[in-house]
């Protein structure tokens, strides 16, 4: 049983990271962080505290989906820590400073640093690198579709996948990007855009095309629930505790 | 047997419609109107001419896939002629005079104008006209792709798609369309964003999307060949030969 | 406001009915039906009963997704009672001897009867219907997707749309529906095949496909969860509630 | 330029390639082999044989899409030629036998065997062996479409993606394949389905679907005509040329 750290528990995924906690027979919920009374249940025997130390001591690793401030918090107690434990961080908007911070941890325990948890998304990420490099003809295009509610367009899975594709082709990303086809004319070549769409209570899909003349492979994640993000966590979680001192990518769980 | 009378035979579309024509038991070719000489072979025994009224006299029923000028010449010739034919046409990118003249014609004869042929397409805009009036509360979102040498975005049938929508919800569509989506924050109410992609050499998919609370509808057109917009003109073709003067739109052919 | 009562509150379905209607701003929860004690929470003021005629007395509408036994009982009560009020059952598994059950209330108040109360199915079925009936050309395919542990293929919704198609072509389904296109040699003409899919938690996805030549329709429906069943019968039961006597189909809500 | 030799030159595969090589700015057409006379053009200057020994001598590098005889009777010749040259062979329905030819020629010079010379097919292939060890929980079931003539189910690709998915797992196809879900009840674990739907003149459209609890993966190919397979034929001669003498996989074109 690994004794997982559920740091940012109030938060939407942190409830839902507790929820598949308690129903996976590897783990076990070591410590709980909060800075507010808790408003819902928790295991019986579960420790909760808001005390850094306290925290850090109980658990084998840490999952962290807090906000900026909290993550770098967390971050100086883990530098300053004695005994720090290992960290799996799906915190978005942190800056270079909380990079910075997160690299030094990652001299003394193994960190990990993902904006998307799912396994699927990481597997895919990988296979369009690949595919970018093999079928150096084809023209690409990625498409996303979420919920209505979502504020940002595209998506940062959507920009990770163009990241990898950019990889496959040995180009910077943002000298291939292109977020508008209206009025700009025909396709140039080498051209790799993004487009969003937003209706419903989608929970996220992508799609990443190579169309080639005569042939064209789509390559296309569904999130059907949000669950999967959780489910990720843990999976990173599981995999990052005994490993050796590292900053690692979540491509590296599923190598 | 329908004698249909071929406009624009050397253009791309027109060659087309020679060749789907040939194939088609119901048709014969009565005359091909051309300024140049054929690079391409007829049937044997068809009649090919330059001259508008020798060309008007031997067709039951005019397809034309010319250009704006050609188109203007032909329907000039039509409104003087003691003995005018149907005429379908699919030429595009006429103004109000062109317009004017064809509906001048249409009282003496039935015409048909569309920008799209594809019966699939006709069928699709009643269909989502029909979908967009029963689930008031779906957000809508038309994608599209064509090819790669594309020059507009986004493409006239994903407009008229589009319009059919609007029209389905009592909306003006330029009160509600939306091309882009990036930097735009999260989705307003009653929003209609068409998106474009360009690739290879797709023939052309068009998705229209009804996306509610816990479900969604996409319905989605493919073209697997251009010859599809050929079968089209001559399904139109054979429909208008004979019905009574009258304007028509490409809906009713399907109706 | 109009009062639900809730028969088959237990099962799946009747605790998704329940979390809706607790949220739907136009409906209160009249009474709800339970044999055994409720192991979870209602809004405060529920009627909770195992009496029919005091059950049948609290409510404008009832809505039933309980089991075969359970709806049995329920329509007896409802033939015998004084007042009946109309009644949307989502019950699967019914004999004849429930039909008449259903028919014979329906003299004296609005009943319906459905076997996926999804308003985007509904929907769909009307669409594939005239799409069949238009595409007289086209081969129709449907293919569906579910979870893993869905035990029966095809879908019941698949065959109700297996059954549009046919409607749409006036021929009896019995006659054109393939199921199994493996060692069948080519297609026949006029044949609809239904192929299914099982994998992972998926909702349920089914697509109706026509296919010309030159292009193609495919029309899919996607559950993004399966609170779209619970939603679909509120609706249906607010659309009940006014109507005069008559046994009615879920195509009549959305008309 | 590389010499190309088509042999099955009047098939439409055959026809496709000639069209092709025609276009090809690295490829000039060596020789064409045929039985009977040609009744199409050729290239000027393009040499024309039924010779077996004049044919070889002309050529770089060999294309074959002809029958099962027509290939035994190539091989024959390749094997007793004091000259042979590389062998790029499409032709299917081919026996043992057949296979111990192309073995032998192996021996002297590189030949390649592949069921569908498609690139987009051979990448999906590598994507879906490796996605099938990365996914271990994954479900995964193919789906395939082809226009109305076909007459073989499942599709040849259909297989071959289905092997590479088995190889991934270490598992023989013959054990997790499934090709009817229509009364079989739930899914067992480790199965894989292939399903197969015909209509209309597609081209050819294969899904690979990985589904997980909470997310799933579909990578799709799309052929938009049939010049892909010839498009493809040409890149295999092109890659195996100069290869030293081995029997090839289509794989390793792209590896």
């Amino acid at each position: 049983m690994i004794k997982v750290g559920i740091f940012g528990a109030s938060g939407r995924v942190g409830q839902l990271i507790i929820q598949e906690a308690k129903a996976h027979r590897n783990i076990e919920i070591g410590a709980v962080f909060v800075r507010k009374e808790l408003d819902f249940s928790l295991p019986e025997g579960s420790f909760v505290t808001n005390d850094f130390n306290a925290f850090i001591q109980c658990c084998d690793v840490i999952i962290d989906f807090s906000s900026k401030e909290a993550t770098n918090a967390l971050l100086q107690a883990l530098e300053s820590s004695s005994s720090p434990v290992p960290c799996v961080i799906g915190t978005t908007g942190l800056d270079e400073q909380d990079f910075a911070l997160i690299d030094s941890c990652s001299k003394r325990v193994p960190m990990l640093y993902a904006s998307n948890m799912s396994l699927g998304i990481a597997v895919l990420r990988q296979v369009v690198e690949q595919v970018a490099a093999k079928l150096t003809q084809a023209d690409i295009e990625i498409s996303e579709i979420h919920h209505r509610y979502k504020k940002d367009a595209p998506s940062g899975t959507a920009l990770s996948l163009a990241e990898s594709c950019a990889k496959g082709r040995n180009r910077p990303l943002k000298e291939i990007l292109v977020t508008d086809r209206i009025s700009q004319g025909a396709r140039k070549d080498g051209e790799l855009s993004i487009i969003s769409l937003r209706g419903g209570d989608v929970a996220g899909r992508h799609c990443v095309g190579f169309y080639l003349d005569g042939e064209y492979l789509e390559l296309t994640h569904n999130a059907t629930n949000r669950l999967t993000f959780a489910k990720g966590a843990l999976a990173c979680a599981i995999w990052l505790a005994n490993k050796p001192p590292k900053l690692y990518e979540i491509d590296e769980v599923f190598a």
